[in-house]
Formats: C-alpha cells, sequence, structure tokens
C-alpha cells in the first residue's frame, strides 16, 4: 500500500474562508477529507501537511524520503519562484504532481511561469478541490505504471 | 446523459510509432478505447475527432455547439500558436479540458506557454495516456458543478 | 467596375451567436448584405469568402489574381501568427484592406501585434460591422486613386 | 446636429509642403475642406484645431466636453508616447476615432505601438486623408448606434 | 516659514468630473482647500500650479528656485515618460515629494514604470486627495530634518 | 478604536546598526515608539511583528483577520518576489499599506519592482523613519473613509 | 534507389509569377524540372507535392513514412510558427532539409527565427531554385553516409 | 552667407546654475556668445532660440523652413522620447546636427537610446560647451559639401 | 584567531544521498569534517549552520554581528531568488565568500544569475566540496590582507 | 577560370581530433582534399585559409579583392559576434557563401543568431564537411548566374 | 605639444574603393593627410596606426602610455562588441575621443550600441572624414581644459 | 608531475600600473611569481602566456593539447563576448579553470555573462591575485580526483 504525501503550500489554509470566486467555497478540511476518501477507495495512505514556511515545507519534502511514495503537492505562490522547493523535488526523488485550484493560465502573467512544475511527472489544474483528486489519481496511476520508488 | 468530444490535433495519429519515450507506447486507438471505457462507467457519450488540420478542429469545435456539452482537447503542436483554436473555444462556449501526454514544462522553452488554455477550465499533462482520463473526469466533475451548459 | 473579394477569417461565421459584447449581434450574413448593399451603391462587385481553414484562405487569395481588383480581409485569429497569409498577400499584390470588428488595441497584448498589416494599404477596426463598410469605401477610395491593378 | 471635434497632431500643418510619398500632396487645408463637405453631407458639425503642443491639445480636447459629441484626432508622433493625451482622452470621455495618413505597420518599428488606440473607439490607418473621411463616418455610425453622450 | 510649490500636472483639473471610481469625488479645488488648511495648521505656505503642458510646468519648476523651499508634485500622466521634467526636478534641486491618487501598481503596467522618482526625496500614492496630505507632510518632515535649502 | 498591525520584514530589526546612510539612524524600536506616540494620538491601537521569516509573516498576516483592521508593512526584501505574502495579503482582505525606508526607485533596477504594491490601498517610501508615520495616517484616513472592515 | 519526397510549402505554386527580385523568375515546375533531373543523374527517385496547407503537409510527411526515405522542404512562411509541422518532422523521422529561395538572415527580422530547423539535418538558402538543387545533393549525402532509414 | 538655427532643449536656460560636475559653469549666455564669435569666424549668422516646451520648439523648427539652411539642436530630455521633434527635423528636411554637453553614453541606460539622432546628419557629444562649437563646424562643413538647402 | 561562519542553504543536507553525478558523493559531515580540518591548518575556527529556512539563514548571519569575522555560504536554491538574504550579507557587512558545489553556469539558465554574489567579497563554484575549502582559503586571506573587521 | 578564397574560421584547424559527434571524423585536410578535387571537377580554383585570428581573416579577406572572384567561409565562432568580419565581407564585396558544418539551430540558443549571414549569398548547414562542398557549388552556381564580379 | 595617436579599426584601410555612399570617397590616406594639417595648424603632433586586428589595436593603445597624451579612434565594427577595447581604453587611462563616419543612429539597429563610448571622453559622428577632425579638435580643447595627462 | 597552462587575457599586462582599487597593486609578474611558488610546493609545472590577441589565446590553448593536464585562465574582457575562445577551450578538451580577479558580479551588468564559464569545470573571482592561486588549488584537486587527462 503505497503512502503518499500532501503539501499544501502558503495561504492555502485559508480556503474557504475568503474569495469564494477564485478559489472555491470548501475549506482546507473539506478537501483532505475528500482526498482521504479518494485515497482509501484506491488504497493509498495519505499524510497532510499544511505550511506557510517554504523551508517547512522543504523540511517536510525531506523528511519523505524512505516514508512516502509520492508526493502530491499545491506549492500555492510558491509555484512561481521558490527554485529551492524545486530542488527539494528534485533530490528527494519521488514521483510528484503539482495541482492548482485555480487555472493559472487564466490569471495574471506571473502566475503562468511555474519553476517546480519542471520537477514533477505532471500537472493538474482548473478544477477547484477536485484538481486534488485527479491529481492524487494520476499519482496512483504513475506508481503502477512505473513502480514504487524506493522498494 | 452528456455528450463531450474529444480532439485530437496534429501528429496525434502517429501515437504508438514513434517517439515513446515521450509519449508512450499506446496508440491513439488505444487512448480511445480506454477513455470509452472510462466514459461508459461515468455514463458519458464520447465522440472522437483528430486532425492535422488547424482548420478542420475550428470546424468541428463549431459543430458541437448544440450536439455536445464539453469538449476534451489535446491541440498538440497548435497549443502554442494557434490563436484561431483559442477563439473558436472561446466562441463556442463549451466546457473544455485541455490535456498533455507529455508534462510540457519539462521539454523545450516554446512549449511552456500555451495560447489555447486560457479560455479553457482546466488542464492536465504528464500522465501519458492517463491525462485523458484525468482530463475526462475533470470535465465530467465541471460539468456535474456548473450544470450542462446549453440545456 | 472593380471587383472585391472579401475574405471573413477563422470563427466569423459564428457572428451573431456568440460574445455579442465583443462583436455585437450581427451575424456574418447581415453584414454580408449590409457590404453587399454597399458596393451596389458604389458599383463594385463583391464575393465572399469565410474559412476556418488558413490554407483555404490561402488559395482564395490566390484565386483572385486576375479575378478580382482588391481585397477586403478579416484575417480573424490569424492575424497575429499567419505570415503564410501575409505571404501570399504579398504574392497576389492587389492591394488589400484589413478589418477588425472590435478594437485590437484594447484587447488583450498578444492582439496587439499583427503581422499581416504591414502589406495591407490600411487598417480599419473598432467599428463593429460597419469596421467592413469603411474598409470597402477605403479600397475603392484607393483603386481609383491608384487605378485598379492588372488592368 | 451633432458636433465633432478634429484635431491634427504635431506637423501635420506642414502637409503637402514635404514627404508627399509618405503623406500624399494634400495640404492640411484641402483635407479640413473635404471633411467638412462629408461632414455636411451628414449633417454633422466639425470645429477643426491643430497644434504641436501636446498640452495644448490636452485643453482643447477637455474644452470639447459640453460642446462636441465625438473626437476625431490623428495625434501625429504623439501617438507613441502621449499617456498624458491618452488619459485626457479617458478623462474626457468622448467618443474617440484615431486616425493615421500612412499605415503604421509598414513604417519603422517604433510607430507600430500607440498608446492612445485603447482608449478610443476605433481606428482607420493607410488611405492618406481618406483615413479622416473613413473615421468621421465610423465616429457618425457609432453616434447614432449608441446614442450622442451628454444628452 | 518655508514655501511649498504644489504642481498638478494634466488632465488633474478635471478631478471631480469624471472617473471617480478611479480617482475620487473631490475636485481639485477641494484638494487644494484641503492642502492649504493642512498647510496652514504646519506653519507651511503653499502655492499652487496645475497645467496640462509639460513645459508649462518646468518652466514653473525653474521659477521655484530662490522662492520655494519644497516642490508637491502629481506629474500624472507625464510620470511614465517625462524626462524633461525629470531633468527639471533634478536642475532646481529643491526637495521634492512625488503623489498620485491611485495606486499606480494596481493599475495598467506602463503606470508601474515612473522616471520623475528617481529624483524625488519620496514617493505617496493610492490615498485619493489624502495622498496629497500625506506627501506634504513627508515633505515638511524632511525639510525640518536636513534643513531648508536655499538659505 | 481601530487596531492596526504593524508588520517589519527581514533585516529592519538591524536598523541605527548598519547602513545609515541608506535607512537613516533610528532603531526599530525607535520607529516602533514612534509609531506608538502617533497612533495614540490618532486613537489606533498598534500591534508589531518583525521577522526575517517569509513564513512567519504569512502566519501573522493570518492571525490578524478577526483581530486587526488594518496592515501597515514593510515588506524589506520580499517586496520584489514573496507571491505569497502578496496572496496573504489578498486572502486576508484587510486594508494594506505599503512603506519603504528608502526610495526604492533612487536604488537598484531590482529594487522598483513591487510585486506586494498591487494588492495594497497605497504605498509610501523614501521618508526614513516617518514613512511609517505617514503610512499610517494614510490607513487610517482609508478606514475612516470605508469604515472599518469586517464589522 | 532512395525516394525523396519534395514539399513546397504556401505560396510557392506562384513561383514565376510574381516578386522576381525576390524568389527568381523560375516557376514551381521549372523547380521541380531541373530537381527531377538531378535527381535521375544521382539515382534519386522525387515525389513532389505543394500546399498551401498546413495539415496537408503534415498528412503528407505522415504518408511518407514507409514510402520515402528522406525528405527536401520548403515550409515558406510555415517555418517561423508551425510548431505541428516541425512535430510531423520530428515524428516521421525521415532525415530532413530545409531549403529556402532567399537568404532568410537578409530579410525582416521575424524571418531569422527558424522552429523547424532544428529538427532536420542540414539547411540550405539564398541560391534560389538552386537550394533546392543543393539541398537534393545533402540529402542524397546525408543518406549514404549514414544509410536508409527503415531498411 | 549660410544661416543656422540653434536650439537649446528644455533645463538648458539653467545651464551654469547647477550640477556643475555633469555640465560645466559655463551659463547658456556665455555658450551663445561662444557659438555667435564661432559663426562670425566663419562666415555664418546664427539665431537661438531656447524652450522648456516641446511644441514651441516644434514651432520653431518649421519657422526655419525657408530662412534657415541648417539646425544645430540640442534636445535636452527630449532626445529619449519625442518622436514629434523627431518628425519635425524630419519634415523640415534642413540638415541638422544633434549635439549634448555630457557623454551620454555615460550616463543612465534610459539616456543611452536617441529617437532624434537618426534624422540628423551626424552627433556630437560629451565635450562641455565645446560640443555646440564642434557641432556647429561639422553643421558648415556638411552644407559645404552638399550645398546649401533650399537655394 | 578568526571565526568564520559557514552557511548551507537549502537541501545541502542531503548531500551525499542523492544526485551524485550533479553534486558528487560526500555527504555535508563529510564536508564540514573536510573543513574543520583546513581551518584547524590555517588557524581558523568555524562554526557551522544548515537549514532550509531562509529566514533561519538571515537569523544566524544576523547573530554572527559581533561573533564572526567572516562567512561562508552556499546559499542553494536562494542564490537566485531570495534579495533578503542578500540584504542580510550586506547589512550584516562581514565579508562573505559564495560557493556552489556545481558549476552554476553550465546548468539551467536560471541558475546563471545570482542575486546575492554582489554582496560578497567573491565567489567560488564548480569544485564539488573543495568548493569550499578554496572558498574558505579565499576568505582567509581577504581577512588577512584587510584586516579582522569589527575590531 | 574563377578562383575561390576559401576560409575556415578558429578551431577549424583541430577538425577530425576532438568532438568527432559533433564535427564528425574529416581533418581539415580532408576536407581541402575533397573541396579541391570538387573545384578540379567544376574548373574552379580554391585557395585556403586558416585562422584563429578574426583580425587575420579580415586581412585575407580584404587580399581577396582583385585575386578571387567568390568567397566560401566557415566563421566558426566568430560567426555570432564577429560584425568586423560581416563589415569587411559586405566592404570586398565578393559573393560570400556562409558554411557550418554542424546544423547551428539545433545547438546551444546563442548559435542560433549569425551576424555574418546577412552579407553572404546564402548559407549552408548541418551536412559536415559536405556543407562545404554544397556551399562551394552554390557559389558557382551564382557566379555563373550573375556573372563574375570585378571583370 | 601634445601628441594624439590616432587609431582606424578595423576595414578602414579599404575607405574611399568601396561602398562610398556610405562612408565617402576619401581613402584612409586622404584623411590622415587632412588630419595632419590641421594637427599642425593647432600644434598637435600625429601618431596613425590601422589595424584589423583587435588584439593589435590593443597593444597599440598600450604602447601610447608615456608616449602620447590623447587618443582619437575610430573602433569600426569593434565598437560593438569589444569590451577587450573598452577595457584598454580604461586601462590606459589617456582620454579619447570616439569618432565614426556614418552616423550609427541611422544604419542597423546592432550599431546603435556602443561599448567603448562610455570611457571616452566625447563621440563624434555621422560628418564622414571631418568627423575625424571635428573629433581631433574637441581633444585638444579637452586636453587644454584638463591639462596634458601624465605631465 | 602535471603541467598546467595559465592565460592571462588582454590588458592583464597592465596589472600594477592603473586601477588599483579595481585590480589591486600588483603586478602580472608578481602574481606569475607567486603563482609559481604555489605550483612548487604542489608539484605542479606552470607555463605563462599573456596576449591581448584572442586569435593568440587559441593558438596557445590548441598548442597545449598533448603538452599540459589542465588550464587556468582569466579571459579578461574575452570572458563576455568570445565564443571562439569558449570553443577553443571545448575543443582542447582539457579541464581549464576561469579566474577573475574582480568580482565581476559587482560591476557593469554586462560584465555578470560569462560566455566561457559553461565549459569550464569551475570558477573563482573577486580575491584579486589570489583568486589565482585559489583556481591553481582547485584545478590540482580537480585533475587528482579525476585522473590526469590524456595519459
Amino acid at each position: 500500500m503505497a503512502r503518499v504525501l500532501v503539501i499544501h503550500g502558503p495561504n492555502l489554509n485559508l480556503l474557504g474562508m475568503k474569495e469564494p470566486d477564485l478559489y472555491g467555497s470548501d475549506s482546507l478540511e473539506d478537501i483532505n477529507r475528500l482526498l482521504a476518501e479518494v485515497a482509501r477507495q484506491h488504497g493509498l495512505e495519505l499524510e497532510f501537511f499544511q505550511s506557510n514556511h517554504e523551508g517547512a515545507i522543504i523540511d517536510r519534502l525531506q523528511a519523505a524520503m524512505g516514508s512516502a511514495q509520492g508526493i502530491l503537492i499545491n506549492p500555492g505562490g510558491f509555484t512561481h519562484y521558490s527554485i529551492a522547493i524545486r530542488d527539494a523535488l528534485s533530490a528527494v526523488g519521488l514521483p510528484a504532481v503539482e495541482v492548482h485550484l485555480s487555472n493559472i493560465h487564466a490569471r495574471e502573467e506571473f502566475r503562468r511561469h511555474t519553476v517546480t512544475a519542471a520537477v514533477c511527472v505532471g500537472q493538474v489544474g482548473g478544477f477547484g478541490r477536485y484538481s486534488y483528486v485527479l491529481g492524487l489519481l494520476g499519482l496512483k496511476e504513475h506508481l503502477e505504471r512505473k513502480g514504487l520508488p524506493g522498494r
């Protein structure tokens, strides 16, 4: 049974409280609950982590080495400049999927550039909370096709 | 029962014959068969269309008005410059999901820019043929959440 | 009596059905009828052509050599990247006028750049269907001032 | 009966004296006479203003509030950098049409960018003095379609 | 008692008549009255000048040499390109504060670049008419801290 | 009585110890004392927070929801790249004012671009410690004009 | 005996009729006849294809798989933007040589960038119709040195 | 005897009063006196004009048609953006020489670009007041070599 | 005896575990042990600090004021965007040397730009763990030549 | 009998010794021998010159005036920046053909830009040593079509 | 009596033989003879040097230390990229004047950027051979005003 | 015993004579003497070469094939544009280390880009003459770790 680390980047803890037009009305807890349900159906084990701290996200990614087989990450605002998180994803070496609630290509120009995507398996964005579900399914499919890393 | 138009852009008819490292070993027919199976499970009806002609893709998108409720599109090379397809997606007004077999952010610089994404609901890329499955599920979820257009 | 080829680029066949805020509520047929009436008053003969295919537009432009004396063209989305249509306009050598329904300078950044304009006599944009009328009058004036080509 | 303010930007007072290849052999007076004739036929009243002073053009635009219903402007060289004139057009709020004698897309690179066009109704360029006539007709059509402002 | 020259750039004389969403409903006279009241409380003497003419603003800045000890300036649209006003501010050598009614960083891209700011003491923007008050207080504080120039 | 959260970004805790030419000789405590005095006079309550950690600043901004009515922030070096702080300011939704000790337009090129300013009410910069005072007054004025948020 | 597919892009069917200064006075038929003669001398078999349709060129390239051993292509205006043709050349996998009649480095700036060249064996340009002859010889040499593909 | 119009752009009337490090300690009158002396020695007649108004400079340039045979111009800050002055120089058609007191290539980046130089005969810069003398000699040499215009 | 603070940026704690092709097979502990040995030979005292947190690195840099005489820093991914660390290095004012394990000029384009280098004494990169040794020797040499700061 | 100067730029003397993957295994002597054979067959006389010195190449190009009728040049690394060689080719005025062993469009970004190509008749690249042969044939054809220069 | 080193860059030895439209019909010897005459009148001693070799120019510049008091240089094509010559001018430390025969601002875009100008006293361009004369006079004036270096 | 070729680029022969603030007061001979001493201690044999000629540096690099095992190079101004030297370093294939006396990241913008670094083992800069010593030690370490090339 594969274990997946789910990482929520900065400000995602505010989900559901503000800007529902942009991000929907679900809270982060709602999303995690939904993910947990989907994971249960697909025989995956999930660990959740949210932080507004770039360093804490890197620490957590590193801690996944040896304990998790894949990463589902919404880097939030860090998507666009955190080369340090990119390097962490690359160094940890676990298959990762990048997800976004909104369609980053339909927003401000600076949101169209992502520094983290190049070291991920794939990306999903624009489906609200369901982006996470799709990302998780994609990660599972990838793990099955390639075999679990580190085993 | 919602009907979804699946559009495959230029050169996708060659899938499975060439460059398996980049695009996998599935043929386009394999992908369509997989999609049809998934659609059947989720109560969706699919129509398939592949063309190497930008204009034919626009014609087909326009023809979907009134007959389909959503669009699943892999614009292939047109992703990066076809403002005409972008305008077609926008004018037709059906919810569309953009999918890519490979991770466009891990390839040549010019592939990181997409002109079509901004007028789609969302995007999925990097999961090989499974990108299509995820895109279809995302589209279905969107249709259920927003209600079917044109009804 | 001069003959003018009127070319409507991609998605203009949808006029009146969608996005009236942007393009007005006239159908393409309404525009053609209006143009025909204006042409009749000014002693011009019109031929109409609409296509979503870049290649078909080039074919039609080439076919105008010897049969038409001027071109009225709304290249639609092709305005911004079709060097092939630009080359066709240049090779055919007939005086051409570029028209746009909307004001391309008040829209997305990428719509402000036109590759076709440099090989046209002039441009008209922003007046809705009336852009065509103005473009036709401008073309007529040009033909009268310079004399008809190819005679 | 609508009143239209016609503004000629810097160096247009030299028309007909120099560079006929680029701008034609008509003097500014010829253009104004032609415009007056067209206006008379269409029941428009015209006021003419030419200045080489950016500030004087802004003053005149502001003075049009309450007295004119539309603006026909050839900003000349100011087209490419005068944000102050752009702001004046925007603040005055009257429908304006930008015209150019030559085809700005077929000249130096820096002439292809216009800062004023985005706050105008539309643009006409490349038809020599006839650009003004077309611009005036376009403005009249706009005023009729939208109704006169400030009444 | 220090004397401050208050300069309002192009189109600011229209304040209160147009675009209240962007610039508020105060007229320029309201702003000047408010500033005069604040100046009186802080022992400052004010001179007001508004012009739509870049050259007139430069003339007025130069005339301030010897008669004023500081400058409060809203260069309006000139902010973004008038190197001549920048040079005037620099040559005159009086401490100057740049103010803007709106937040220039939340508007069009071209408004984010200011050529005049680099030769000013500081900047205030986004507070409507109150930007002027804050700018004046900042200028006074600067004059007190550095001593009055030219004495 | 409105409560305002005052946030000092990275390295501002060193104020007064180093680089007095650039930032003046006041310590951060001096600035806070000055601000407290100004706040007392204007019936505002202040909370101070300084951190070198982007994440800690985001945490603190989020904690202000429900407890503060406005934000006075000097993002320091984060001004130029922290999209995460920008997103926090935007998500928290409280009126914020950005202040800088120095004139960022008179320094290195990369300091002229600010990613946080677009989601603030306004900006003040270049007045040393007095930038904070002006920013606070501007924030108070904004709160009075718009009414306090979240009440 | 190797078979080579010769592809002429958009507007090349007009050769000899227009713009002889730029492209010479030979018709496309003249060029094909010359090529056929050269091919005969070198034991090559040629197939000719001209189209103004990007999609038709892609279709034809794909059809060459299994029937031809090399490609000689003048993509015309498509040279500068057709990523779809680039992808076709890459997917088909046959050695291709890109030729141009004129020297693209001595023309407009936008003609200096080619998106198709990177997936070709080599390039020849600037020799008028003789560019084709040189390209064919270069392709033959390449086939002999590397051995024929797909055999 | 040729007549030369000498134009001094914005802020040059302040010469000698401010920034001697950058522009030297000569006043504008000193420069004019020096030029007059040089002109006398070389049989030239000079007219002087200084203005801070772009429009006034254009007016004066136009007035030189028919009365002067050459132009010596230091456009000051207008050098870098006044396309209107460039157009005036071009329309007036008299040989012009651009001079600068300082070396514009050794100052801020934005001063290295000149929009007016392309329509002048030549340029001289970096020699302080002596730049004017050299420019005048260069203009005289040009007039002698080419013959006086307009005679 | 001079004390040097050695700072290892994000992900450097993973050294030796991953990507040996890029960074070598030494662990961070190996590097520190090597450095300690070199320091002992050269009469330097070292303090080591590694963090994935930008803020923690800034805190640690600030804490070095008064206790260390020099800084040896590998900012890892922060090299390319952390203006906050740059400001910390600048504010702390101790001589710093920037080191990189790999040759940043032979990797991705975005790694060629460093924001921190401009405020360091010098840089060493491309020698694997030996970059640290060279950087330490360079720092020592600098301290001896300039004298120890803060004494 | 026409004489052609063959110029090999920097590092081409190392051909065959290094990097055979990139440039093939032929030595420069092999290439020259091949070229001499081809020249003999086509009635051309060749002179060979190789240098790593930009100035020596310019000297040699100049010396060709009056003695040679055409130039075949592989400028090597100078291709991308030597405006001096470009100027020499232009000043000498002999028809020149630029050749490259490798396909410069399939290598590093900076190799895609050539400053010398614009003043040559044409270009050939990507065929290894055979690029030279093709270039020579192209030059001969050009000489025959245009007539020999300088006779 | 001051000695001035006159340096002519690459291809200037061809003057008068080619491209008279661009550079005039004078030979380099004519220019030197003219300069010698002017120098004699002004009590200057000249040394002439022409080379197509960047390194030879640097060698000659260095040799001027101690023997010459000023430099008159036309760097030719090196103007636009030779940072090595710029560094030589800067290291040698003698006042230098840059001259150009043609107006570099009226030619190709890449000729508008000069890397050498920033370390010169001033520049003269556009006056044909007379640019040298003006440059020499400017250099003399500079030497007199500042005093001779190295004495 | 490994032999290392030490190359000093243009203007480095002037070291110690000029600009000591930037480059220190050591002469090139001092640096070579220091290097020789260090080499002796580490069992390395050195050959020294300085030239202001790009081509001579390339010649010397090529001559090192077979005689030297490593290269220590300060390309001086060539660092920023000499693709020919880059190609020489790459073709010669010996491990090379790039050194700079000054910190190129703390100088003009154009000095931050190096074209030669990408083909070197590593870089050292900012330590004055000691940069060479560090570079030599780094090169030695590299040779020991990888084994000597060409043996």
